[in-house]
């Protein structure tokens, strides 16, 4: 290895956990190590001086550029997945394909969408959103109105309370990242802060929560807490530099950082001050499980600290040993992660994952540790910590408070929501990777 | 104003500067005052307690989710202006509508694009880099290969060394900001470092420059010292999360953070290592513009601190006098931005604006002033320094130093290029906005 200039940068390449994790600082410090530790394998050399041959695409003038760019043809697989492509009058998911995207945040494309009765075409210039109920002075804002006052912006993750869903399984379903974790996004929003709103209409002492309704032809509605309404919560209009996707919620939709998804009400056109939760169907039915102790399980808001390794995953075969790259996303509605650590061993040993800065608070932090695969049988998995001081709980612990479904379907007619245990992925000796539970 | 609670509170309505600047802590620490500023001019009052009537788009169910999301159709007009649709055998230029965007970066589908020769259409599969010339293992990588590599992911702005040009014409040109400034957006870019690659191929002593070659027909190439290559260059395979965008170099692009955009050069297939710069048509040519004392401007590389306000601009009408927010974008490819200064009076006062956290380096800062228009002319225009010190020139010393063109065209031939004075926009009585120099 002419490449590696004295011993002590090869011991860097001595494995800080089992199953070949290495240093996650190798790769800052000097990419000297970790090329070395990959030549030889991941690289066809020249013969000779000159390497290559002119392809078809570069022997003719190329295509058009366009008023609104798409992926190349190429990339046709990246993208969501559909539960109700031909638009059933019953929800339609889209998925976001996590194990194809790399990075912190998730193109507009590609975001996650639920949409209960489809995506209102709604055109912008005939969109109100009232404020009334328990205020000192009822106001109506068109998004004109909107657009002159004060914005902010900030990365956060949406996640739907019943994401992972698949993982209350009492058998680990084979299926991908998509699949199994596709109902989380990131995306920077850019908008007003609801309290500015709240601050001009008026409070009145009486009002504890906010009934926020959506312009969809099922009028969504959703109950919050007036604290967090003038905490962080923000009428978004635009994601990622552009308006609001429709099918997130365009033109405006309620964010409400780090909490259950379908609470950030999408199309928002109603915001209701008022004394007590609404006891809608969203708050009092669909994200209201009974736990196996026969109560339900309500008002829950938070998405609580998670990760999930994207790279290596289901889907994706090894085609032989050596170096890779384990990478994945962790986030917390809490607040920032602290730390992620990840194990090839099933839990056995561990090794600290380094993170993408910035770290943001409930948003995407995408942790990468080099792993050195020998070829032979490992398992994979990844626990995160955020600021608070939370951690992931084990899958049994999570299936003991929450419950655990059958395989296959029918699964109970609620299945349990909120899963932020961990995920785990086998690699067999041929490379194919399967979810098993560790 | 019921609303303002104490007459401290009202004394923050004070502008900070003439012509209405208020201060940029003012909705960070009380939206109160703010919505008190706003309250009786930008919202509708409802004239009942059920305020909304239900438009057609909530009394039907709504669209299909689709694979790939797309911008509502309300949306048309937020493209790129093409400067060649029909594809012409000479250069396409996509411009960024920065006017009608918001946040820190660009979503993909905007991110400006120049092509010289087309968009290559690249089967990922049949696309190779090779590494060679002055190194000790000449090495060639497919994209499966890169794929195990230690990635890192950055925000990052590439900006054309011609954006702005039409700021050294004689007369203020009347155009939108995305005629003005289009060529420059912002994206995460997630890929593999060069150095990682340098070192595994090894570098020979006597190797002072890359040469990178595209894979387009033209076989663009520009020459980089190596210092940068070895620095935070970076072979950038996603773009804000998916794979990226075929105008901007799919299935690979070099990215030099804060360096001119022709250098990152896109569909990158080849990087020779070198004693002495190509002098390629793109170096010695055009981009080697004749300075006003008959020297050429040349290898000039960085990107400097600039700034622009987007909101108003040109082609924003502005409908009646009261609360706006001045916004826009500020960076450098020297690093972070570290204040940026905006006048309402010509330049006669300044208030300090609020940068949007976080503050990264080489990407955007979303900037934001509020500020109450009182019907009356103004002249806005905004200051950026960043944190090495550097500071927007004038207009009058950038020209003195570059030189000015004429307008209406011909401009020369060679026009003037890295614009990075500011820009002024008139606020003129009925609300019009006008391109000023000032």
């Amino acid at each position: 290895m002419p490449d590696v200039r004295s011993r002590r940068e090869l011991e860097r390449l001595v494995p800080v956990a089992g199953n070949g994790l290495l240093d996650r600082r190798a790769f800052f410090r000097n990419g000297a190590v970790l090329a070395a530790a990959m030549t030889g394998y991941a690289v066809v050399k020249p013969a000779a001086a000159e390497p290559l041959a002119d392809p078809p695409w570069s022997r003719a003038a190329g295509g058009l550029v366009e008023a609104y760019g798409q992926p190349s043809r190429f990339e046709k697989r990246v993208a969501r997945t559909l539960s109700n492509p031909k638009g059933e009058p019953r929800t339609q998911h889209g998925r976001t394909p996590h194990h194809l995207l790399n990075g912190t945040f998730t193109p507009n494309g590609l975001h996650f969408v639920i949409s209960h009765s489809g995506d209102p075409d709604i055109d912008p210039a005939g969109h109100r959103l009232a404020i009334h109920g328990l205020v000192k002075q009822p106001l109506v804002y068109t998004l004109d109105a909107l657009e002159r006052y004060p914005m902010v912006s900030r990365m956060s993750f949406v996640e739907c309370g019943g994401n992972s869903a698949p993982l209350f399984s009492n058998e680990p379903l084979q299926a991908t990242v998509q699949a199994l974790h596709g109902l989380v996004s990131c995306a920077e929003y850019t908008g007003v802060p609801l309290s500015t709103l709240l601050e001009e209409t008026g409070v009145d002492p009486k009002a504890k929560w906010i009934v926020a309704e959506g312009a969809d032809s099922l009028a969504l509605s959703r109950s919050v807490p007036l604290t967090k309404a003038l905490d962080d919560a923000m009428i978004a209009l635009y994601q990622n530099g552009e308006r609001i996707m429709p099918g997130n919620g365009y033109p405006m939709r309620l964010l409400l950082p780090g909490w259950e998804g379908n609470m950030n009400v999408k199309w928002l056109r109603r915001i209701e001050l008022t004394e007590r939760p609404a006891m809608g169907y969203y708050e009092a039915r669909t994200y209201a499980p009974i736990l196996p102790d026969g109560k339900a399980y309500q008002f829950y808001f938070l998405q609580e600290v998670k990760s999930f390794i994207t790279h290596p995953s289901f889907g994706l075969k090894m085609n032989r040993p050596g170096y890779y790259e384990i990478s994945g996303v962790a986030y917390s509605g809490n607040g920032r992660i602290s730390k992620v650590m990840v194990t090839a061993d099933g839990g056995r040993t561990w090794a600290q994952a380094a993170l993408q800065e910035p770290v943001l608070a409930k948003a995407f932090t995408r942790f990468r540790v080099p792993w050195r695969w020998d070829g032979g049988p490992a398992v994979l998995q990844s626990r995160a910590w955020d600021e608070g001081g939370h951690v992931q709980p084990t899958r049994a612990e999570i299936v003991a408070h929450r419950g655990q479904t059958v395989k296959p379907p029918p699964v109970t007619a609620f299945p349990a929501q909120h899963y932020n245990g961990p995920t785990s992925w086998a690699v067999e000796r041929g490379g194919e990777v399967k979810h098993v539970y560790a």
